[in-house]
């Protein structure tokens, strides 16, 4: 692995009315024109559940219940997954769902300042890299630190070009398997270091490698973000994955009445023609056999509105 | 000054599938649909000069030549405007030319870990918001912390509390000013502490004060945004000015030629119904009685585009 920094930016170079060579500054490709596609094209709203979404006792009773619902997509959890594949795809097969983001699962963390725990996490998260290549998955789901991930390296401008070298290195593995990393920003209670949509797009940007992208959670968005749309379209084409919750009480979307409004993120997704899922992340406060159903329905209303 | 923390988020309590009362969380105004202006509405480009953007002996030397190019913002340095406060005001008499910004000129900064570092800040500070008030400036622009000011208070969450009970203090002095906080995100190079606009407006969110605003600089934003539209409309209400400049000198937009592409950006505050200004903040590579007459032509080209 190689540690060297980046120095991307020439640092103290930048300073106002200061005259750069053009060379010294990387060829961005960002702050383009997002492609914004032609309204009359449908984009589809592509669901997804988690392990924990519906009640049942077996993939296959899950399964069925999904594809009632035509819920396309399924996330499981990286924890114990290998040992569960074999019943999983067994379960899968012939049905009209794919695996679309392992959600977690693997031992330490990135930021880690102990370097057995740093060593500990690239190891089972490769290994969650290769198996979501196996499974077709769109990524391995992934937050630098918990604020409750203790030694955590500062944040400090040091720790964020580390990262994009490290991010870089699991880059291309993600890429050999041809899946990516997803980062995941939280709300500041859970993880202070990556909150904003933003700037793990910013991250991806710097890393510049197509094996690593974000996502977004209207759950976390909620507390962090002021808008929805502006978050989505600084994700741009690095956004790979979105998680949907009620927005009160990480509910099923619905069940916090009028505040589950997602019409504004679901313009953006539209408008930036995304093809991954919205895949739920959320407990259930009613009958989930219920309160499921019934957040299908609200969403999809929500993503037919015109805005 | 009230340095208690606001615990305005329940630490601790939000985890995965957590159950909450809803009351415990705070009504957010955020994640509401943008307002998009009806597209027939015609969306005016203000634009807005620095001190040092044209060449000149006298204001009124500079204003006449503004007065020439349809420029009805005027953006002072903050440095020792109270000494030229009077022959400004007197050249101003008579032209459609408003003070915009004032552009920094305060002592100390706000994230200093020093007292009396601090202390002068503020002192420095409300000085400005004071004469802000009296030009009828939309507010004094400041950056929390440049990369060169030590000792700062950590990147942590406590110092995000910290800043917004204390910019609380300075919105309620600048609203009785009639004028703002404007809080300006620059390049990891300059500032790391603040260096995305949607970071700015999370921050006037929180702080949920009318006196705290933020700004976008296209320069800036160039090497923190990975999409300029989405920045802007994550800044949405709390947008109070914008900084414009080439991307990759720093020099009059248009002298990096196709690099100065603007109408992302542009097309998000037409769709905000930005009224504020977008004002010039950067060198020349050429003849300024050249090159500032051609940039002012490429902004209003670029604003005039539908997208």
């Amino acid at each position: 692995m190689n540690f060297n920094r980046r120095d991307f930016l020439n640092r103290g170079l930048l300073g106002a009315g200061a005259v750069l060579i053009g060379s010294q500054i990387p060829v961005l490709t960002s702050c383009e024109t997002p492609k914004r596609e032609d309204k009359t094209q449908k984009v589809p709203l592509n669901l997804s559940f988690q392990e924990g979404t519906l009640d049942g006792d077996s993939f296959n009773e899950k399964f069925d219940k999904m594809e009632e619902l035509g819920i396309t997509g399924f996330e499981p959890w990286g924890s114990g997954l290998n040992a569960r594949k074999k019943e999983m795809l067994e379960a899968l097969k012939g049905r009209n769902i794919k695996i679309s983001a392992i959600c977690a699962g693997f031992k330490g963390f990135i930021l880690s300042q102990e370097e057995a725990v740093f060593e500990e996490f690239m190891t089972t998260y490769k290994d969650l890299l290769r198996l979501a290549g196996e499974l077709g998955s769109v990524g391995v789901i992934m937050v630098p630190a918990f604020n409750r991930q203790e030694p955590c390296r500062p944040h400090t401008i040091e720790t964020r070009e580390w990262l994009v070298e490290t991010l870089s290195e699991l880059g291309d593995f993600a890429l050999k398997n041809n899946t990516s990393v997803i980062l995941e920003p939280l709300n500041r209670n859970e993880a202070f270091y990556l909150r904003q949509v933003s700037d793990a797009a910013s991250i991806c940007r710097d890393v510049n490698n197509k094996g690593v992208t974000c996502m977004g959670d209207f759950w976390h968005m909620t507390f962090e973000e002021t808008s929805d749309s502006g978050a989505f379209f600084s994700a741009g084409e690095y956004l790979s994955h979105v998680h949907v919750a009620s927005r009160k009480r990480r509910s099923m979307p619905g069940e916090d009445d009028e505040t589950d409004n997602y019409i504004d993120g679901f313009k953006a997704l539209k408008q930036m023609n995304y093809q991954g899922f919205v895949s739920f992340e959320c407990g259930s406060i009613g009958n989930r056999a219920d309160t499921v159903p019934a957040a299908v329905k609200l969403l999809r209303e929500q993503w037919e509105i015109e805005s």
